[in-house]
């Protein structure tokens, strides 16, 4: 095996049954006393595999901005190197107990490997004045503006 | 191999003389073009492989909340099952000829295996109202005022 390689174990897997929720973590066993004191957190960084992605080009058309080309590491397309993806969610309910962690949203398929999951910390997470480029611009400015925006299924179409 | 296993190939490493910046990613080459178009976003996460993490138990006392047990996923310490870790960060400069990418500042030693590279989505990553644990109570709001909180000694040596 090439020594650069590096090996996960995922932790778990996404249970969901149609993307329309709910939406859930189940933590394996042997993991689930990690889960103490997530609950104290309003929100948390979900880290998944995206194991049905299809291996793609390194760049791009964007289909929600006809003829821009851009590299996969300036986009959030499953199709990248290591297909890693993060979602940034509300927590509903954690409980350590049974391994379950439920969510507002994930943009994963049911059966996704789940490798890891942090707090959300401003601190650390959340960026005041971050600019995108101009064919973002009309998306929504946060990810509570984004609830409200993608709950109208012709918004959802424009950025699928 | 355990099937459920995962392999990951590093895309470029960090580097870094000293942890004081100047802090850059330098890309293998064959995955440079998918740094088109990253130079259009003020910010980015950093995805990377805490390789010199060392394994730690599940739950661990806080070292800025004394008495404070977490989980490994209530916390973003560096040891966790899958030692991947996350920077948000202020672009410099991106130059996708020569594989760099110039960072203001990422929490990696120097040589550290990186995995990927997003922009950063308000609408995905930015929460306005995310609460938090009351250990973390008068720790910065945001990534612009960790910049001016961290500058002093005195608060690095609190939160670590």
């Amino acid at each position: 095996m090439d020594e650069k390689r590096i090996e996960l174990t995922p932790i778990g897997r996404v249970e969901t049954s149609d993307g329309q929720g709910p939406f859930r973590l189940l933590i394996e066993e042997d993991y689930r006393p990690a889960l103490q004191g997530l609950g104290s957190c309003t929100h948390a960084i979900v880290i998944w595999w995206a194991d049905q992605s299809e291996d793609g080009d390194l760049v791009v058309e964007l289909p929600y901005a006809p003829g821009v080309k851009s590299g996969v590491f300036a986009n959030r397309s499953e199709a990248r190197p290591n297909p890693i993806a993060i979602t940034t969610t509300l927590l509903l309910n954690v409980d350590e107990e049974s391994g379950t962690v439920d969510l507002a949203w994930i943009d994963a398929f049911d059966g996704t490997p789940v490798l890891d999951i942090k707090p959300y910390l401003p601190m650390s997470d959340r960026v005041m004045d971050a600019q995108y480029p101009e064919w973002l611009e009309g998306f929504p400015e946060s990810m509570e503006d984004a609830a409200a925006f993608f709950s109208d299924p012709a918004n959802v179409e424009k950025f699928s």
